[in-house]
């Protein structure tokens, strides 16, 4: 069932800064955009770059004064639900050059001092069994609580509190799959039943999958519990949100408002063939 | 004058473990590899794969018990030297889209908690003036103090204790120049005058020279003062030091020693040519 | 004139809970109750014990559901406004034994990371001078920003971000005086004049007065300047923050609601008094 | 058994220089001092404080150049050793004025952060049973490695690490005993068997033993399973290790060597007393 995105938001600027966005559903091969439209205030530029790993566009705009964001899209999701459970993992040597990168410690998400933790704790399963019992021991553990954490909140935060809100799920389940030699990113997403509606944020692994030919692959991981890998929206990835925050501003900008409300929508299409019936 | 690298270094491992290093003179235009040698103990595999931005080479082992690594070479460093207080900055929404990276903060560089500190110290200069200042700030005000950081100690760190070893002086010159909307990467590399001899690190920031045609490029910075860019050999790049160990090791292994000799090697041919003139 | 002060706070706890309370105007030479009025919900059990240096009492209560706390009180400050510039330190072994402890690093405060950027900062005036060139050094460039800390944040993040609220000022002046070698701690109070109307923090140090016989004694700094010596209604001491929180609760317990309003109150008698001269 | 302790350390300072060191067994009715000698070089002053809670004394120095301790003393633990997962927790309301400090955060000991762990981990036990829990959770999930950690390192470093050393230990206990609302401080001590030969360190909780009549008391515990209560001599408490440095200096010290012995010395009286038999 395609998924239909609604998003608004705004901000202010006091003298002309540069800001970079990263709020469209990205277009790639597991995710049909069928209808799309953007909308922005006009500034002094607007620029579109290619985001990490290609995946979706960043916007550079360079903006003083009020400036709005509206988003509308209806997205088809071709990505196929996995088993994270019985996918299994790559020696690091098999790796590809390109997930090398998402072994390595990033700004919310210091692998390196976990490794003894994971191996104490989940020593006993290894590959997908490891991130399966991973993602189980924090939707167990640990309290969505919106508010609970800031911008510089890291992953290391959120484990000793045991809370936080998507992105912190996320990062606690990057670091600790880091932590056990599987690359793992972080992706900015959309998502329905997402409660509050908001953007959302999943980790993503890199395993592969014993019953299909081929290399390893990358797949969706949601601690919250709350998405599942069929229905996600992919907006970007990066290695943790520092990479993909859908604004980061270069000077002060003061947040406005925002609204998100993301939506199955039934497809007049399938309808109708089921109006013949 | 050709630079000669003399490298050896040896760690143990009790059980069969991955281990990533990155350790040999990047292949680049700017660095003319006159000749190199690597040996390696032989272990169960060995395989290299690109590293970050295609500079440099990683070598995945996987070994049980002593791996020893030698490494010589001799490199010519064509480089020319940039007086970087006269570069400019490029807007952002200028930045090629592979330079937009470099802008986010990373493990060790949490530049956004520095956005107010760079302004209040720095704000009455811009580009490589600011790039010039920041260094002369770090250079005047740190303390090269070996022992006194461990692979724990952050950019934030070094700028509360105000000491470190080149790693950190790179850490706080690629945070303070992010801090600034300027993209900078952190450069593994060898140079002669190093004090205690051994790898060495130093900044590398994205500006443009008004003189020349063309965008921006990368120029090295070295707050610690010790190395010059005519003399630097790279090895690789990262966000920062977690991106280019020399070593990362994804299982338990013990450091045994290491020892880095780098030389500036009379160039033979040179002297003959003039002695016919 | 008479400070007079209206306090309301109320919280909830959906089970048992102990909580540790310190809201009151303390009762101490330097100033004189003239009436005071505390009300509470009735609960389980309700105790009240010295609080630190024996300066205020907390109050240990333990109840269930919605709990309700007011306070009134008029206070009539008698402390003389001392020139902070003027004050000498004592040497540390001159120091009276309960001074010590405040030389220590705490939760909020580590100050001995902080040695090296005094002595640069600073180095050039001592004692009394030495402390109000650091609170000049944070009045000029810190901003006062509601909102911008959360009960995690240290002086050293504070430090760093250059920002915070009444707390984090006398968190830094603390961390600093105490990196200088002078005893420093944190006093939570009641003010006229705190923006937004608040609980209100400062530091104290302890220094000596040369022009006044006798050893040293605890001096009041303000470096958010908000409020004045001989204005200021302490509630208690401590080392930080951790010590004198107005509510410390041990097991889970939302805060409802706060209001505090704190005015200098004209004196009837003192306005009669002149007039029969 | 008599415990017979040599210490001998040593530091040097360029200019004069104010330092603080706790190095000697405390005098306090638990712990008999038989025999003491202590000497140091003479600098420019020398006096003593009493130390935190009154347990030991504090010397401060000021000297310039190299000074050397040296320290040597015999004394007689006669502290009853306790099992103590019999003992039982005080509720908040019932301790004493005094052991309410040790229930607050303090600089190595984060406790706050560590209320969800201790009630998803330990939620089931309470009072000395929680802290037994505590205890072997530490001694069994933690690895004692020399080096591993500096003076910068908190609880929630070793929390997150599984390892340190005994002051590291000492600290997770406190923290954790904090986070469960049971008082715990840090003692510096000296014990035998402590491997390799140094000062130790190990946690105090304040609980009842609820078959002795009277209120709480201090019980010693120590997750390294090193040392036992009845042969630890007490040097002195405090909040956490930056209380009760055996040395804190105002100023740059070099530290340049230390040797710590303590062995069990047979009682020459008991000797000859069974000699007679």
């Amino acid at each position: 069932m395609p998924i239909s995105i609604d998003l608004a938001f705004a901000f202010q600027m006091d003298k002309p800064t540069d800001v970079l966005l990263q709020f469209e559903a990205a277009m790639i091969p597991e995710q049909r955009l069928l209808e799309t439209d953007t909308w922005v205030t006009k500034g002094e530029h607007f620029a579109r770059i290619p985001a990490q790993d290609a995946i979706g566009e960043r916007v550079w705009i360079r903006a003083e004064g009020r400036y709005d964001v509206t988003y509308t899209a209806t997205v088809a999701v071709e990505r196929m639900p996995a088993d994270v459970a019985r996918l299994e993992r790559l020696r690091p040597h098999e790796l590809p050059g390109e997930a090398v990168q998402y072994l390595f410690d990033s700004r919310y998400c210091p692998a390196d001092r976990f490794q003894q933790f994971v191996e104490a704790e989940f020593g006993s399963v290894d590959g997908g069994a490891r991130i399966a019992a991973i993602r189980d021991w924090i939707a167990n553990g640990f309290t969505y609580a919106p508010g609970s954490s800031t911008s510089n909140t890291t992953a290391l935060d959120s484990f000793i509190e045991r809370r936080g809100i998507c992105r912190d799920y996320a990062h606690v389940m990057v670091m600790l799959a880091r932590a056990s030699g599987i690359p793992a990113r972080f992706v900015s997403c959309f998502a329905p039943d997402v409660t509050p509606q908001d953007f959302h944020a999943v980790a993503e692994v890199f395993l592969t999958d014993p019953t299909t030919p081929g290399g390893g692959a990358w797949f969706l991981v949601d601690a919250t519990e709350m998405a599942r890998a069929e229905e996600i929206v992919k907006i970007g990835v990066g290695r943790d949100a520092a990479d993909v925050s859908f604004m980061t501003s270069f000077g002060p900008a003061d947040f406005i408002e925002k609204s998100v409300s993301v939506e199955r929508r039934p497809d007049p299409h399938a309808h109708n063939g089921r109006a013949g019936e």
